[in-house]
């Protein structure tokens, strides 16, 4: 446990240097039901998206601001895989390229607007908002594969929250909040007293938490019907910039009888320096068709979000408020927070130093 | 067309030079029938104002601030023509001169708040922010007269805009919009088919646009009883500060008879500088006597407006977040927009200069 | 009556030094019966604190931020007498001693968060935002002990102000109001009519106003049953850095029988720049058994102070906007509220001077 001064690596504050946010890497945009030949806009790291799909049913994103005179595209239409702006009928297809402005018969090439890198996988719109050359789909976090694993029963969601998204993942990589805040879902006393063990090997962060015989809390009874103690098991993982990636799995303690086996995949998605489109995943490995069970771990993960959100932004309100010199006390949980911070804000910094500003 | 780099006049950030409006020009700050015996409070490029009426009926200006303790002159109440503060008691005459001090015998002749020059003409309330020595009716847009000629049916509305007042300049000198944001009501596809004629001469910017046998806009159907194509023809004017004026008509194409004649008369009124007071009147020269017609041109013109509103203010949220880095494409059509744009800033850097401030 | 130009007094824009506040003097928290076992969240002169009671009964106010995540502990729960954070468990006891880290086994002595300096007297709570070693209950306003005495029946209540403090300071400090403000209730003519005697001894302020033979004001009517006119007299104290204690009583003209005894103890706590908590105590010594009569005060006085509300919100905004080099008219009534404002920006610059920065 250290006592440390500024600065302040819990700042969310606009105008510090961890406000900016990192480019050259895969945020969600969307859960893949969202987008569909509806134009939906979307705010991503400050940047205004409009998202939809062709007619073929690949899914697009495009800057929502059409260069002429800056009006949403999102008030505009499709016109076939093409929007057309809403205000004068500048037109630009899928890639970005303009393809009608009323009045005019010639068209520069160099007209174009910015359509951004976009993988669908998983249940989920994936884009890249910085060099396009960098895009690389392996770059994905691998872990929300389970989602389209026959095997697992997948499952997604989304929170929105009030709350810069590294106050989330802060909230992520240090689970022992669950013994306080969510001692009605998925908490139980030995997430707190149960120290966890944190490796950090360059920029992978990885925390686990092994917890025997300890009180199934009431969403583990509910989803594995258990009676009597559990042994319980977290592994948890940060992926620069946005995801951190929880292994769960829970069996009545001594015995060989399977129990509760899921993955929650987070994507944490900065909307703004103050708001995070929060999007998650629950694929899980038992009990795969029971739907009323997918009701009651949505309606429990939906609950356990709902606290965090009241916490995060309570947070971010104080945070807004006082003065940084307030001083901030740092136990050995948040080892893993910390470094997380760290990394995001190096990422942030590399992609400044190479764009040739200051960061 | 034309691709031009910063700086980008399609700035309404706050900050830029651009943000400041001219104040030696006249600004419509209500329409006639709103004032009354009642205190009217009305904020015109970022000034507090309250208006009335004396007994006798000629409407009054002030500003709306007791100059002893700020308080708000609107939530006092008239004494016959003046108002008395209703904080304090203090009372101003309608001519601006302090006529009491509860509490105080003598009052100094310099104990005054400001009163604007106000002419009233032509169904609205026109106020001078500047120099009251420069205040000339000569100045007013004359072709307004048409609201008081009796060959003429008049007609005149408001809509609040939640936008900078030069982005609904824009769109009224490039109608080239009606043919997309418009087509239930005034937009037929030839506004944006066929090419404007646009002549600057010094600040006087005319644009016209004369469409030969094309299908009538709905609202004109229902205006005109139009049964074939017609001939449209407008003829757009910007007069600084903030007038756009419109002259249309319409006939059955290639008949005689007598169609559609009317003008749109806009009054562009800066409240802040992310809102317009957006004045309008329609005199039309026929059917003066048909009521209903009144009623459906009103309708049909306040639904275009809200149309306009819709793409202005979302115009405006992506003016306030997105970097002016972004390059802005302009089309043939920009040319009387982008002309009107910079009238205005000279207009206020001219009024920077002459009192002696930098711009 | 004095006609001043810049630097403005009346100024409640963020930004200017006016605007900091004093801290090394009382500020009225919260009334007692606000604070129980259920932690309370208040925001005094910027400072986020959380407040509740302990077992015994004793008020504590903390600060409520939490100095790990800087989570509000006041989303948090009671555990006896200290404060369990509802984020990590984190617990502080009432004199802000860390007495538990879940998952930590040592916890250095100086992990501690701040307790404020706490005197619950006369039905209301007072904290000391400032040097610790400063707080002094003889520095308590001491008429508001009336509220504590036998012979006097107490009264308190509260209302939430969207302005800043020093406006209802000078609100308070210049009665000749109630004659526009609050006719209603406790306005006559003779407050704005007749001259009040203001003596300034340093950091004293007293304002007497001595009104004979005038009309009751109704309120007054209602208190005290007059069916004539009657002699009506205030002394109003300003009590730094922010109370303003009036002594009022009114009798029957020329009559010795007993009329209406009251004082109006003024707490004015700022809340923001832009906020105040006003707290006010209203004793009086007459009619103490009463009840409905204490009704009819509560709710009279609430409605007065609700119309100062509306002026004040007013004014606020006005300062907010207009631009400063508008000047100011000051009236002999202005003496007090600007003799106040600068003892108050005194207190924060001697309190700059010695804390070694510039104010």
């Amino acid at each position: 446990m250290t006592d440390l001064s500024h600065p302040n690596p819990n700042s969310a504050r606009p105008g510090d240097a961890a406000d900016r946010f990192p480019k050259d890497c895969w945020y969600v945009a969307a859960r893949s039901v969202e987008v569909g030949r509806a134009l939906l806009k979307r705010t991503i790291a400050c940047e205004n998206l409009v998202l939809y799909r062709t007619e073929g049913g690949k899914a697009v994103a495009m800057i929502d601001m059409c260069p002429h005179r800056h009006a949403p595209l999102s008030l505009g239409k499709l016109v076939g895989d093409s929007i057309e702006c809403g205000y004068h009928g500048i037109t630009f297809d899928c890639e970005g390229r303009c393809v009608r402005v009323p009045g005019e018969e010639r068209i520069p090439d160099h007209f174009r607007t910015k359509v951004y890198p976009l993988v669908e996988k998983w249940s989920f719109i994936w884009v890249w908002l910085g060099d396009p050359a960098r895009a690389d789909e392996a770059l994905l976090p691998q872990d929300f594969r389970f989602q389209d694993d026959p095997e697992w029963c997948p499952m997604d969601d989304y929170i929105h929250v009030k709350a810069n998204y590294r106050l989330v993942i802060d909230n992520l990589l240090d689970l022992s909040h669950e013994a306080f805040l969510h001692m009605g879902t998925i908490g139980n006393a030995a997430v707190a007293d149960t120290p966890a063990v944190t490796t950090i090997k360059g920029d992978n962060i990885e925390v686990k938490r092994f917890m025997e015989n300890c009180a199934p809390p009431k969403l583990f009874v509910r989803a594995g019907g258990f009676t009597t103690n559990i042994d319980r098991h977290q592994r948890i993982q940060f992926v620069p910039s946005s995801f951190v990636i929880i292994e769960v799995w829970a069996t009545p303690t001594g015995k060989e009888e399977k129990g509760v086996i899921w993955w929650v995949l987070n994507a944490l998605t900065p909307e703004t320096e103050r708001s995070t489109h929060y999007f998650w995943g629950l694929p899980r490995k038992f009990k795969l068709d029971d739907t009323e069970l997918t009701d009651i771990l949505r309606a429990g993960v939906t609950r356990t979000f709902r606290e965090d959100c009241d916490m995060l932004e309570g947070q971010q309100r104080n945070i807004d408020r006082v003065p940084l010199e307030q001083r901030t006390i740092y136990t050995r949980s948040d080892q893993a927070p910390t470094r997380a911070r760290s990394i995001i804000a190096d990422m942030v910094e590399r992609e400044a130093a190479a764009a040739g500003v200051r960061p």
